[in-house]
This record gives structure tokens, C-alpha cells and sequence, in this order.
């Protein structure tokens, strides 16, 4: 099948590979790829498309037939010990005969680590873990923190101009960035279990939330869109107006208020379609944003998050220590000492006070550029 | 000698890469480098290396001796036709009977531009001209500014947050940026002919605006700090203190300020070595900056002015059209939306009066990002 150098890493980074085409797709489940090697050729490929079809190593062993017999497989993630709709992956691959079984990482739930690799080993197969460990944990960032932390990866995008600045002053911001950074947010939200935003970005924005196909630039936009992340407000006073855009979208919105706004407008809400969430309230009066995130990973399966937002809530996330990426599309574009900040953070009078950020990546994307960073 | 493709591009990128060499040491004259090239090899060498020493041709015929005889002569500026220290270059060129000379670009200085060159082909020389004139130019962006504009090349330094911040709302600074950006800031110094701060800059940091020999981790780095590029405080009111650390650093500090301000601090300062410099106001009451240029090409000779200043002094150059390129030294790091801003720019309000700019280059400078953009 494919030609590739016969090396361990070669095959593992053909999985890998493999498994990213389920990056927009797979969600709640991990991205998952695998490889089945004999005498140096591929005889079988498969990756996990969607919840509820098969798993990659399914795919893989179909695709072998009789020459899984005898053959390596090469699995980003350790195979499932549990009765799927498929059966468990590691008693399929103890029947096809599998000689050897080569795992990226171990599963990242604490509770079934390890079930799948004593199966394979139970059955007498050799099984090797941890090749590329670090390309397959950053393929599934949030499905390795739901289950390791029981909260999703948060991944904060903000548009920005050069010097700092998200919008005008009234707030007009459209457009800071151009369309090709614009297609990278789609994109973003695509991949993400949900999007996270303030009520004000909606009332200012009137903003939809949603992923347009047409605006992925992917050739299987369509059905990518097909599934819409969950749509979240965080809203503890309960603002949001019942005509909001996004009320009336394919796909689901959360509204996330405090304990207690049980009115006349909750009803309203309620009747435009939202799902009203009531949290208990942090020790400023909103919402509880670790709670927020932990209700999405128990209850929503989220794995990644997006939060698009303005100051206030992208600080408080910063403050709380809840974000993991931030992702800054940054405009060739002067706005002004008086246009808004990026970033409201509490306390921070002094230098020793700053927030230090890991910049991971900087590149062009049109004329805009992307800052990858992490808080340090 | 120099083992080279023998192409005219490679010549005369040898020719610029000499130049080069006075980056920091030709001032107020141009960088200019010399290649003499016969039978596919470079005879001779040369570069300006300080004014008042002998220009780039003559040290390169020197070198060359007999062997420039019939040789092609690769010039990056256009030799001088004028009478200085040793001579007229065209005429030196002539009669060591040098064949042809490829030159980079003509001279900028618009009333003299071209009488080299009509010299040299007055004596049957064959003369090219404009080969790789985009990086001549690119070298000497402030003599070019000088001669072609009446007003030096403005760089715009500042160090800021990733969102965009300078400093703390307190003032406080040190340091947003690390050694190897702060010593890139140096570097930039040393090849200005001037350094241009605000009076509040001077008041709260009490900078020396100096260039020093061991920061600039050069390997001649004493003998380019025993040029001190020209200190300019912008200082409408007149409010430097006289106890001011850039005072009584080595080299010239000029205090820009409006006419009228003849009090008894004038002449303190005066007598604690500043030179007061009264200009005509601007429409805001603010010292003319265009005027401030002005009087620095024409008087001081400034070919590269550094602009290293707060939001209000950079707001008020760029809102004046006045700023040529910014050198924004970023740090990974956020200092939050009550931080200094980078610029105050005076009726912005809406995005249609954003002040886009052109990004020329990014890159990694130690933990920091420099990026290289001018207004567009």
C-alpha cells in the first residue's frame, strides 16, 4: 500500500496521520489512527471517523482481512478493553492474530489505563508504549484532559490588532482580522466540543456561534457541519435577549447563569430554545468557571473548548488559571491607547505581578499572523 | 582572494556585505563597499569605514595596486565627483583604469545625483547602474532619507506585552524585554545618528539613552561607543531636570523645546551641558516635530533617528506621518488592560480609521519577538 520508510516512528507517524482526518469529526471520541504492518508493507489502514462507527483498529483489520495474521499493528491509542458496538478493539485484534502491537499512549482515563494493553499481553502479543507519545497526547488535548482532569482543554482565540486591541472603543470590531485568519477560527470551532462566550460579545455581536460550511474551505465541510458545537453563555445575570441570533441556529445553546434567576425571562429563554443552566456562584457573584467547565466535560462529553470573548471573561478564565492555548490572530493594524484591551486581569500593579506566557508558534496565515502561546 | 561565483549579483552582494562593515561607524556619511574584479576574481576591497578617512573605492584601489588596471569596479552608492580628503572617487577610478563600474545606486542627494557617473563616462568608461539597488538602498535608509527628503529616517523602538502594554499604569518597566532584545535596542542605537525621547521618559526612567561598548556584545564594540549618537529630549515646557543621568553621559544632549521657554531653568540646564534647542509650536502648543527633523538633517546631520519613547511621543510621530519603521520588541508575557498603552493616536473611534501597517519580519530575539512593520 503505502510506501514509507520501514521504520517503527515511520509507521507510528502514518497513524498519526491517519488519525487526524478524524480532527473535526470523532467528537466526544478521541482522534485515533492505525497501521497494520507485515514484512514492511502496510496491509491494512483505518482511522476512528465518528461516534458510534467503528475504531480505527477495526477499520485496519477489515481492511487486512487474512493478512493481519502474523502483522504489527500500530495504534496512536492504547485499544479499548470494552464491549463497544464493535466489540473491544483488543479482543479484535487478539483474533485476527496480531503478533505485536505498537501504542502511541496509554488510555488518559486513569480508571481503564492499561485494561486494553493487559488484554493483548493476556493473549500472549507483544505490546510496546509510548512511540511518539507526545504527537499522539497533542492530537486529543481535550479528550486527554477530560478524562485526566475532568475538564475540557480550553483553547482562548482572540483577534487582535498590533497593539493589543480587540475593538473600538463603542466596541465595533468587525473586521480586525482578514478572511484567511477568519477560516482558521471556523476551523477551531469545528474541532471543539463547544464554544465558550460572555453575553455581551452576543448582545454587541449578535454573534451565531456557528460553523459554516462554506467558510471551513475543507471538501467535507458539509458534513463537518453537520455537527454544531455546543453553544455556551456565560451569563449570571441573565441578559441575553430571547431574539438572539444564535437562539435561532442549528445545534444547541447553553446559557450558564448563577443559582436563583429563575424569572419571567428564564421562561422567555427557555421557550426561544436555550437550555438554561443554573450554577452555583463564584466569590464574585458569577458563574463558577471551573464549575461551568466541569459540568461541560461530565455532562456535555466536552473535550476542547473555544473561547471567543472579550476582557472580562478572557481574564477571568486567565485569572482562574483555566486556560490552556490561547491563540492570538494578530492584525498588521494600529487601534489606539483608547480602544479596547485584550485582557481585563485583576490585581496586576507591578512588574513581578505580569503573567508570563510559552509562545509556541508564531506564523502568516493572509496578512494577519498567529501567536500560539500557554500560560507558564 | 574572496572565492565567488563570478556573477555581477555575487560582486556586488560582496560589495554590500563590505559596506556593511560601517553600519555603525560611517556616520554621518553612507555605508559603501567596493569590489575591484578582474579575469573572474576580486583585486581589491574596500569599504567607508569613518568619515574623514578615505572612501570605499580608494581603500579597495589600494588593495588592488596595478591589477585595477582594465578591471570592473562593483560600487553599492555612486562615486563622489566632489573634492574630498583624497580626491574625487570617479576621478580616482579614471586614472587607475578601471574598464567599467557597475553601480548600485545613483547618489540621493538630488542635485549632484549623476555627476559621478558623467564623470566616469566622460572618460570612456563604461558605467551600469542599478544593480541590486533595493538592498543599496535598504543600507543607508536614513542618508537616503537626508538627502532625498530634508529629514532623517525615523525607527520607532518600543518593548512592549503581548497585549500591547509598555508599561505598568505606576510607570514601573523594568524589564518587559530580556538581555538579547535590550541588547539588539543597543545595537540600534549605535547605528543612529540621534536618539529622541520625550521629557517624561527621561523624568520617570532617568534613561542615559547611551550606547555602551559591553552591551553591544560587538567586537569592536568601544571603538563604535566612542561615537555617542546625539541625545534630543522633546520637552515642550522645558521640565528636564537639571540633575538628568543623561546629563553627564559622554556626547551631546539637545533639549527640543518651544520658543519663549528663556527662564532661569534654561539656563541651568544650559550650564549642566544640555543645548536648548527652541522651535516654532505646532498647532497643539507641542514642540513642530516636522520641524525637530528638519533642524536634525540639516543641521546635525542625522541620517537614522531612534525613537525610543512612550505612547504619547509615539502617538503624536506617527499621527504626523513622521515615523519611517517600528522595531516592537514583544515579550511573551501580559501585563493587562490597565498597562500603559503602546500609542495614543488621536481620533480614533471608529474601525475605518484604523492605521494599518505592513509587517516586514518577525523573529525570535531570545525569549522575545522582534517585529519589523512601518505604516502603510
Amino acid at each position: 500500500m503505502t510506501d514509507l520508510s520501514d521504520s517503527p516512528e515511520a509507521w507510528m507517524a502514518r497513524a498519526l496521520v491517519l488519525a487526524r482526518r478524524g480532527l473535526y469529526t470523532t467528537d466526544p471520541n478521541p482522534r485515533v489512527g492505525c497501521v497494520l504492518v507485515k514484512d514492511g508493507r502496510a496491509v491494512g489502514e483505518g482511522w476512528h471517523e465518528r461516534a458510534g462507527e467503528p475504531h480505527a483498529e477495526i477499520h485496519a483489520l477489515r481492511q487486512a482481512g487474512e493478512a493481519a495474521r502474523g502483522a504489527t499493528a500500530y495504534v496512536t491509542l492504547e485499544p479499548c478493553s470494552h464491549q463497544g458496538r464493535t466489540g473491544p478493539c483488543a479482543l479484535a485484534l487478539v483474533d485476527a492474530g496480531v503478533a505485536r502491537v505498537v501504542v502511541a499512549m496509554t488510555d488518559p482515563n486513569p480508571l481503564v489505563a492499561g485494561r486494553g494493553i493487559a488484554r493483548l499481553r493476556e493473549a500472549g502479543i507483544e505490546v510496546e508504549v509510548g512511540l511518539l507519545e507526545v504527537e499522539a497526547r497533542a492530537l486529543n488535548p481535550g479528550f486527554v484532559s477530560r478524562m485526566a482532569r475532568g475538564r475540557p482543554f480550553v483553547r482562548l482565540k482572540m483577534a487582535m490588532s498590533l497593539d493589543g486591541r480587540t475593538a473600538m472603543r463603542s466596541g465595533e470590531s468587525q473586521w480586525i482580522t482578514g478572511p484567511r485568519a477568519r477560516r482558521e477560527v471556523q476551523r477551531l470551532r469545528a474541532r471543539s466540543s463547544a464554544v465558550i462566550t460572555g453575553v455581551e460579545s452576543v448582545i454587541f455581536d449578535n454573534s451565531r456561534l456557528t460553523v459554516r460550511a462554506d467558510q471551513l474551505e475543507l471538501p467535507d465541510g458539509e458534513a463537518i457541519a453537520a455537527r454544531q458545537p455546543l453553544r455556551v453563555v456565560v451569563d449570571s445575570r441573565l441578559r441575553l435577549p430571547e431574539a438572539a441570533a444564535c437562539l435561532r441556529e442549528p445545534g444547541r445553546t447553553l446559557v450558564a447563569t448563577v443559582e436563583g434567576q429563575d424569572g419571567e425571562h428564564r421562561a422567555r429563554l427557555e421557550g426561544a430554545g436555550a437550555e438554561v443552566l443554573a450554577l452555583p456562584a463564584g466569590a464574585d457573584g458569577r458563574v463558577d468557571l471551573a464549575a461551568l467547565l466541569a459540568h461541560l466535560a461530565e455532562r456535555e462529553d466536552a473535550n476542547e473548548v473555544l473561547l471567543e470573548t472579550g476582557a472580562t471573561l478572557a481574564g477571568a478564565m486567565l485569572d482562574a488559571g483555566l486556560v490552556d492555548e490561547m491563540q492570538l490572530f494578530v492584525a498588521p493594524t494600529l487601534l489606539g491607547g483608547e480602544a479596547r484591551p485584550l485582557f481585563a486581569l485583576a490585581g496586576l500593579e507591578h512588574m513581578a505581578q505580569q503573567r508570563p506566557l510559552e509562545i509556541l508558534d508564531i506564523r502568516a496565515v493572509g496578512r494577519d499572523w498567529r501567536i500560539t502561546a500557554r500560560p507558564r
